[in-house]
């Protein structure tokens, strides 16, 4: 699939998923496409768990509440370190934000789907603490995100948008020359 | 170019850039890219100006000292609104990672080179503000980051990164089951 094509057929999938295992290889491949993510002055705070053990899978899903994304037979965790690139400058979200939408769009490349889950596990219910005690995240890292992974068992929509022209101009705000 | 090959063909350029105007439909397509990136809630907070004329290009990079990406023949601001997407939680900064990301994909897809420039532009000289003052920006965004664009004119190198051991790991932290 083309880069453009993966990035324009990217959307927030909320459905239910196949039981149908992934390939190790898979997993690998779209861990690889977070982690080749650029980080600010190069400090590479975002690390990643990759969840496939369905024992695993279901002590997380057991904190993860209101359930979502419960039948995706993977996750990936993402853990990031809230360190300083230079001074007191931490560009650690950015950090993990462009990895994450790395394997997002690696993960429809594949054939599958996903949803960036953040809000729901940062909140102050503290799921994602919970989550990393059961992954043995030490205390230097942090777990900010989840993304479920598997086959698409119901359709695919895509939200409503504001039109390019109300977000995107030419040489000035709000010039449109297009 | 496949999703997975552009993502590891991603590398932050430095260099000089070619003096080759780059078409409009290009420029879009990048920006389109952009745009389709996701947001927290569907907040759609990040915005972006295009410049490729080249009077406006001179007088942005009159204020952005020490230059940077000077000799590209366009570039793309990065706005944003920090408004809440819910209660006090605010995703601005994920969603215009997001963006970037999408876009330096976009960008090296069509055969073209950039750099994310954020730290350089949104430290206590605050140059991203003079440049929103050039382009007209209003109070109520905040120009957070540009893109210089163009086809390299120099080698592209990569930064030494961490093994992916060191930040992979399958169902615990720090557990290597490659």
């Amino acid at each position: 699939m083309k880069t453009i094509d993966a990035i324009m057929n990217r959307h927030s999938y909320r459905g239910k998923y196949r039981n149908e295992k992934i390939p190790r290889e898979d997993l690998l491949l779209i861990g690889e496409a977070g982690l080749a993510a650029p980080s600010g002055c190069n400090k590479q705070t975002t690390s990643l768990i990759i969840v496939d053990d369905q024992e695993i899978l279901k002590k997380l899903h057991q904190v993860i509440i209101p359930h979502i994304g419960e039948s995706a037979p993977a996750m990936i965790c993402v853990l990031t370190r809230r360190i300083y690139a230079y001074r007191d400058r931490c560009f650690a979200v950015q950090d993990y934000a462009a990895a994450i939408e790395n394997m997002l769009l690696a993960i429809v490349e594949l054939g599958y789907q996903s949803c960036w889950i953040e809000g729901h596990i940062t909140d102050t219910d503290r799921i994602g603490e919970k989550m990393a005690q059961i992954l043995q995240v030490p205390e230097n890292y942090e777990l900010v995100a989840f993304l479920p992974i598997g086959v698409a068992l119901e359709e695919i929509s895509s939200p409503e948008k504001l039109s390019s022209s109300q977000r995107m101009w030419f040489n000035g705000f709000d010039h449109c020359e297009f």
